[in-house]
């Protein structure tokens, strides 16, 4: 095997890139790539999705439709159903989801289908990265035995592997996949040089480790801080409730320290794909190694707690004023996991709703980016149409993201009872109860 | 009461200041009121600061000896046992240590002596502020009514009362008392009003709260903060070693991202008079409000654990070596709690030392800063002069402080067996074992 020819095809732009699973991160990452003049093929199982790229249809907010329509129309990017393509690409990168399963045990099975689906028609002389986020050792201990099995190849004589996580932070302006740097980690030298060659087409940064195990590693670090930070600062928020002490106003001056403090803010919960999943890869994994990770479960312990007792809250606010929530109409603003994106995935609101639907409230909501919902326990909801009538005849309004787009002030004026979870009023008031 | 006449003596730079308690927050904030133009007066119970302040020989190492020596030869601060001078003061800031007790509960006795002195000598009209790191409810609920009780007078008609946190940082050069924002929290808004005219003779920026309790909460959320992420990094740092994963490198690579990460390196504890302390103030009113905070709680485990686990560390270190620690020669090279400071309090060097010689080691330790040193378990010890056969004679060098002026590379020439907890070295090497 030799990595020249590889480098050259890659130098030169001539390297065909594969893409398997076209979702959040793998989507923006295929554009930024095509986009530059790579030819790229992207992977997937959902026929739908086939269809909305090769006929330009955009379904992922942070990609730019334009840039995706040039892709496509330049034929820089054709996505397609058929896995015996891959043998058409020089590289391979993986970009599918690894959920928790409901016990919060990885559900590696997204991953176990690509890697078979890639061994099984990788040529000789390919490059092949993982994106998805996973627990350490992943690449070395479970995905290489699969390729090499599938391929009847071997790692690092036949093809080179590494792991490059993912940093798609979805409704970001600022950071993007081309201005993010890149952490990636090579099974080999080889694979490194040819992994930093490749990105390195696309992508303003690449930051190489000595292994796919720090590589991965540096992803759940990232993530079970925020999980651990946001868990901190929710706890201190119900404390401070106790106590007659308004956290935000502690956070915001605990800001102008100029060294050794970042902001965290307080809300109903963790939400989306990978601060409440990425730190349950670690412990999974840590428990093989013996071994109990105490600040993840404590902050989880916190996160799970949650829902109830922001169902408790409301429960509470409602009983301020002689309502029980058992028959009461309960008016969910903002159903998305955070501010002005269209997102529910894992979102605090749908568990804070099925608390509420348990103890026999009336539930309705209105997110003016998602149009329907279905919650764990399986409720199905559609939004409604966010009138005057609608907000007076809620016998609480609870604000679960604070999305820009709603008008506050006259929430406000018509509402008879606020239960405000994202501090959305930054005053008193007797209508309104904070987190 | 009037506010008009004690804004108008600190408008016109006319007001006296007594700060009370002369130690790592008081003097330095003294010198930089006087500094400026403003008359000082120390209050202290140690006969020995007392002298060298007015003898104009420092002994805080955030203190500039000139500047010290210009204000006290000036005549704008001097020192005195004697609190009977309260009365010649407008102001009178409080910075005294709030220690914990072996059970972990706040010795308010320092706070407590002040206040009685204070109290019984303030004349009317006077603004009183504390400093001292406590849980929130002090000013209000502990220390108003012993101010009250002893002056006989009334807070908020006699006499004005605030809080507003230290943020001292020993060893930083950028971040002195004069350029680090101020939070204060006081308890009317004339209150209020002064202390920010106050301040703001000497600091660069003031940051008013709505009340003493919120000022308080500020600076328990900073340095909770950090217990907290450095527990949670110390328990990676374990995990990882088990996993053969380097800890220092995953978190560099995690600090190439450019949002939502903050890098806490990893070490063999927390150290200092801050955040092994602050945390449980609040952990000792949460449980007043029957609340349990379970990530102080966690971090505060992990953290006790740490001595022993690094005690573990050297001891399977020397076991490679086939040696017993019971018996062998371990030689500590820092013992301040963070590098390059003269200051070992609540340092994770005399635990695990204390744990070391439990076990049967022969313990000795070099420090350039610190020169003798007293263990929780009364071991005393002087440090020693770092020969080329002290480091060769002893069986395990133990990294415990990096601090810059080390010659690392002769150390490792003349090593039989490295226990680097700080990352000193950067490599691998076969005498090195790292944390």
């Amino acid at each position: 095997m030799n990595s020249r020819s590889l480098l050259g095809k890659i130098k030169n732009k001539e390297v065909t890139i594969g893409i398997v699973g076209l979702g959040y991160v793998g989507l923006p990452l295929a554009v930024t790539f095509a986009s530059t003049g790579i030819d790229v093929i992207g992977f997937e199982k959902s026929e739908v999705k086939v269809e909305k790229v090769n006929n330009c249809q955009n379904y992922i907010a942070d990609v730019d439709e334009n840039e995706l329509q040039k892709c496509v129309s330049s034929g820089m990017l054709s996505a397609t159903l058929d896995f015996t393509n891959i043998k058409k690409c020089d590289a391979i990168i993986i970009c599918v989801p690894t959920p928790l399963d409901k016990f919060k045990k990885p559900n590696m099975e997204f991953i176990e289908d690509s890697c078979r689906s890639v061994g099984q028609n990788i040529k000789v002389d390919s490059f092949i990265c993982l994106e998805s986020t996973t627990y350490p050792t992943t690449t070395e201990d479970f995905i290489l035995p699969i390729l090499e099995k599938e391929s009847g190849l071997k790692g690092e004589s036949d093809f080179w592997l590494a792991f490059s996580p993912e940093r798609v932070d979805p409704g970001n302006i600022e950071f993007k996949t081309r201005n993010t740097p890149k952490v990636m980690g090579a099974m080999s030298l080889e694979g490194q040089e040819i992994g930093i060659a490749l990105y390195s087409l696309a992508i303003s940064e690449v930051y190489p480790v000595s292994s796919p195990r720090v590589a991965e590693m540096v992803k759940i670090l990232e993530n079970t801080y925020r999980l651990v930070n946001i868990s901190l600062i929710n706890e201190l928020a119900l404390l401070s409730h106790r106590m007659h002490i308004n956290i935000w106003e502690v956070i915001d001056a605990a800001a102008t320290k100029p060294y050794g403090f970042q902001p965290f803010y307080p809300g109903p919960g963790i939400g989306g794909h990978c601060i409440p999943l990425d730190p349950f890869y670690l412990e999974h994994i840590a428990k093989g190694f013996n071994f109990d990770l105490t600040m993840i479960s404590t902050a989880g312990q916190i996160d799970n707690l949650m829902p109830s007792r922001m169902m408790v809250r409301i429960n509470f606010a409602l009983n301020k004023q002689k309502k029980a929530l058992n028959g009461s109409k309960i008016l969910f603003l903002g159903v998305a996991y955070k501010s002005d994106i269209a997102d529910e995935r894992e979102s605090p609101a749908l568990k804070i709703m099925d608390e509420v639907i348990r103890k026999g409230g009336i539930v309705s909501y209105h997110d003016p980016y998602i149009s329907s919902i279905k919650t764990q326990k399986d409720h199905s909801l559609d939004s409604v149409i966010l009138t005057d009538a609608v907000l007076v005849n809620a016998d609480c309004i609870v604000i679960t993201t604070k999305h820009s787009s709603f008008n506050y002030e006259n929430i406000l004026l018509q509402a008879k009872l606020i239960v405000d979870l994202r501090n959305a009023y930054n005053f008193k008031n007797d209508k309104i109860f904070k987190l």
